[in-house]
């Protein structure tokens, strides 16, 4: 039997979770954590396959004979964009926990935007017992960008929990129960959304695309009159100036944001502090990485087996 | 045909929404809101109806012919300890409206200490980008006890975000997928149980039933170690010194309470600024005021055309 390539592993995740989920992983297969420091100019020639997020920029020119490249999260633009990224298959990390986990988050976002959550805190700061005229789900409609596993998934679960909802894709998706527009229908789409949830991947069309032409086609018919951006997409799909002066003049009531231009978030971003703003460090749907190496495993055993890979990206349309 | 016997509406709500409420309800009928001061001291003899929610102690001997009560909520304690209740039919809120509403809490609860939401809060406010180790809803076990419409709603969606599901009610129930346990099973459902939603009603049975010995019994297995204790049911039902004592010493890791011994909760309470506490003020699921009433107009609309009332109250019971 030959030796089996080993796998390269560049992921800047938490370094303890990928070192507890590499201790089952890749059993009979040799790993290359990058995030040792005895790998530390380590010849990667020869070797076959690379799983990575947010990698070193000269991992491909280390490891020049790659035959496949994984990513380490649903989304990939930080891949595409590598300096040398070989004409390889790249394949995705698709995983139900990934999806669930990402409902999880877009769910709980939602849920304190209806329920006043942060009015209801600064009550309980200052020991006030007050009720505040509360509308239910149904009174709100959520409108979710991106149809793809990510946001068809939480369509069904908004909807299980009471929203209206309405969903846009660049081409037209069909969803029981849930109006769905493509790239024609945005303004209607918009016209109709209190609650906006994007779940976009980041690509020439939609960089930028959150901007504040978009927020003032949202709906004001809400109970709560201003629209509530939620984004648990892609930073590089905001433009945050934008989100910024259209909370300021009321343009946008709120916001929940998982994912900024620039990451980490400055310290000095005013974002942190503002009241109608959740921010949270691009932990949405973190990746398991328990999961994600099995992933990984079944794709190179069908790969080393004859067997067509999976979630395979598309390089043309850039996700 | 005879005149329609006046409403009497004595409900502690928010008086702009019942007033709101009432410009469309009970056509062709009297309305004598006795929040409005015109009222004060009417005769309220021969009247049938009383639509009630923490009333005036007095109410029953001011109008002693009622022939039907209707509770403005889901909960009937309130109304079946009050001084000189006749002895006629009483009927209890159920609506979609109501449920949902108690969902959207339940579950938003139990997203927000899955998702670490106070320590992702601490650290936004700190301007601190970090993630922490994330379970995900599978990893938790949640038990629901109180397994009428409220709870077995809850239960339904709460598996559908992906938590695992257990359920306890005084006599057995089934609930499709999900494990179910009755009086005999108290101990075995607690062992299961990471995260415990109650929604007991109040009756003899289960006044203090959420108390140091109860919480002692919840599992330690989960992926944060001890057990969170949700209360969206009433407030008799939860010895609060346990409660206190149970989150100093860490048998229990975090509480989301809604309901309290003494409503309004205590301006001293140590509960409002307590970092693993979140505290709303019984608003888990507030009576949609236009729903109530549209729900009496039906039940006296069944009434007086001979047809049984529904969602009666079985006073033995106590619920």
């Amino acid at each position: 039997m030959p030796v089996k390539s080993p796998v390269i592993v560049d992921l800047k995740f938490i370094p303890e979770e990928v070192d507890a989920a590499l201790v089952s992983a890749f059993p009979g297969r040799e790993v290359i954590n990058l995030a040792d420091p005895v790998h530390e100019g380590r010849d990667l020639k020869g070797i076959d396959y690379a799983v990575v997020w947010k990698s070193a920029p000269d991992l491909f020119s280390r490891a020049p004979d790659l035959k496949v490249v994984f990513s380490g999260g649903a989304g990939v633009d930080h891949v595409l964009t590598l300096p040398g990224l070989p004409e390889v298959p790249l394949v995705r990390f698709v995983d139900r926990s990934l999806t669930t986990r990402m409902s999880e988050w877009v769910v709980m976002q939602c849920l304190l935007h209806l329920r006043q959550h942060r009015a209801y805190e600064a009550r309980a700061k200052a020991h006030i017992w007050e009720d505040l005229i509360q509308p239910e789900a149904a009174d709100i409609t959520v409108g979710v960008m991106g149809l793809g596993v990510l946001g068809q998934d939480a369509i069904t679960k908004l909807s299980m929990m009471g929203f209206k909802t309405v969903g846009w894709s660049r081409s037209k998706k069909h969803i029981e129960g849930t109006g769905t527009f493509d790239a024609d229908g945005l303004d209607v789409f918009l016209s109709k959304t209190d609650f906006l949830v994007g779940l976009l991947p980041l690509t020439d069309e939609t960089r930028g695309i959150f901007n504040a032409g978009l927020f003032a086609k949202l709906s004001r018919k809400g109970p709560f009159g201003a629209p509530v951006f939620i984004n648990g997409g892609r930073g590089g799909s905001q433009v945050e100036t934008d989100i910024l002066s259209s909370l300021e003049s009321g343009t946008l009531g709120a916001a929940s944001l998982d994912v900024f231009e620039q990451e980490p978030l400055s310290k000095n971003s005013p974002f942190w502090d503002m009241d109608n703003v959740y921010v949270t460090p691009h932990v949405a749907a973190s990746s398991d990485v328990k999961a994600l190496f099995s992933h990984v495993e079944q794709q190179i055993e069908r790969f080393e087996s004859g067997q067509p890979l999976q979630h395979l990206v598309d390089r043309k349309a850039g996700y």
